[in-house]
């Protein structure tokens, strides 16, 4: 992706590895400052997922496969890493997978790096396929909805959601997009803004309630990632995208989810058996560390929902575009 | 309503007047401060109304029946006065309602004053009577949600949408209330749970975009403002109600609008006829002077959302509960 970093505009990934050190664009802070975080080990790694240094399902992954690898070139208990690393954060379905992959490969004897290298281009490569396929679905002109981060940030490069509107741009096609700013974290704001801003892709940024007022004036498609996908077509993305898909149905919006293969957990029949995680609720009550709700107030802060399939036209994939009741038949079996 | 004032709790009006100088509680700062201003002219009304000192279509009523009063008073043009007056916001119909309503008492000799005094007492007590008529459709145990402040805030006291809420939780009932935080300015954050807060009344703040999750889980009626309602029942109201609205249909959760006759604009047939007001992007890029959107970004900032009638249950007026497509039969011919 490109990156304004002290007023030059760089090629950049969000988590690459540099003689051995984990680095990663500090996503808590952007877009106002740009700071690379560098670990040495997988508990650092934990904690950055934990908190938030870096997000995005596939961006998840990759920054737990390099835990892993840390791990093991750290002579690090395995098991023990693979747990705490996957007792960071509930929702999204790479973290699992990578773990998995990597624990996988290096008892096969490979190695770690070689193997975790192996997964963050295999990522990287499959969010570029994802673009290509979704970009036929973007029709010159055409007005795009997305939500929350689903861009190079979330997936290492190119993004999800976003890969078919910078695909598309890139053809030369003319694109709006609107941005939900995606509350209480603000990443639709922060961070999809910013990547499109930085593209040069035009776009403006909309309070998540103006979803509904923007989609009935004229959007062509809604296209958002995913956090975890079920056997049946369910997903569970940000908290907010459960409400624009029954809009979009409501209105005969198309709505496009764009995701991995690493996102889709065919273990599970449907969305209701997908863990959601409930975050603190000082993210609602707090702004950039002053408080901004009435002292004494609550709040309730569940950082994802559960879309059912139903309102979903298609998912993106690297494997093209799957209807939701194609993904169990088209995907069963399916290996990094 | 109540109101914690230097750690005392008193009984306070949104807007008074008092001996001859309108007063208003500074929407703009609370929860964090409670400042009350006082102004002695028309112009100084007018202002507030447009900064959103005080908001909410009854209480922006209220306030310019004040400046009609001020401006009659202090022997100004009245046609200009009004003029003035209704050029400040472009959705509320109860700002139009009544400056032509103060208009018309004056040129008929009435004290104006009086005549002030009597619009404000009677939109009090509609409010409490729409607590009346609306208390019966909330349940004992009732999780109840709404959106931006419909409270004693929006409307001088009791409001309209909290007003059933107050009634059933005076009367012993159990409630529990979602209020979505309502971006960009907060209103429900700011406003409706600290004024929860002061009640008592158990609620929790949450997301606009969470809103279709909790429907989800569980909301037993969703009870929200207006700022306008046309003939057939289609209403505009804050931004992120038509939303709500169609959510709560998919998800069979009864949806009313609580509002007084004189935010019923019989005039117009039907939603796409009311002015929407768009309010400058800084509201959704700044936070409390701060700003927190990627400099260079632009925001769009639709002030207000139309809900189609078909998504509507019932309006909660003082003349009892209405069905969309009776409202212009039951109130043709209404007068203050």
């Amino acid at each position: 992706m490109k990156l304004r970093i002290d007023g030059k505009v760089s090629e950049v990934r969000a988590i690459w590895c540099d003689e051995g050190v984990v680095r990663m664009i500090d996503q808590r802070i952007l877009p106002h400052r740009v700071e690379v975080l560098g670990f040495r080990d997988h508990h650092q790694v934990a904690e950055a997922i934990r908190d938030m240094a870096v997000r995005g399902a596939p961006a998840i992954g990759v920054a737990a496969a390099y835990g892993m690898m840390l791990a093991a070139n750290n002579g690090e208990d395995l098991d023990a890493a693979a747990k705490e690393l996957k007792a960071t954060r509930p929702t999204a379905f790479d973290l699992f997978f990578a773990v998995d992959h990597m624990l996988a490969r290096v008892r096969e004897g490979d190695d770690p790096t070689e193997a975790a290298e192996e997964y963050a281009n295999t990522i990287v490569e499959r969010c570029r396929a994802i673009g290509e396929h979704g970009e036929r679905l973007i029709k010159d002109g055409a007005r795009i909805m997305t939500h929350c981060n689903a861009g190079a940030l979330a997936t290492v490069d190119h993004g999800t959601a976003l890969a078919p509107i910078r695909e598309a741009w890139r053809n030369g096609k003319k694109v709006f997009v609107y941005v939900s700013e995606t509350r209480p974290r603000l990443q639709g704001m922060k961070l999809t803004a910013f990547e499109l801003l930085n593209e040069g892709i035009p776009h403006a940024i909309i309070p998540d309630g103006a979803s509904g007022h923007f989609l009935r004036e004229g959007v062509d498609i809604v296209i958002v990632g995913a956090d975890r996908i079920a056997a049946n077509g369910d997903f569970a993305n940000k908290i907010g995208t459960f409400e624009k898909a029954v809009l979009a149905k409501e209105l005969g919006v198309p709505f496009y989810t764009a995701a991995p293969l690493s996102t889709f957990d065919l273990s599970l029949k449907r969305g209701e058996d997908i863990p959601i995680e409930h975050r603190g609720e000082e993210e609602v009550t707090m702004m950039d560390g002053m408080r901004i709700a009435p002292q004494g107030c609550k709040a309730l802060n569940p950082g994802f929902d559960v879309t059912p399939a139903k309102y979903v036209t298609g998912s993106i994939t690297e494997r093209g575009v799957l209807r939701p009741e194609d993904i169990a038949r088209r995907l069963r079996g399916a290996r990094l």
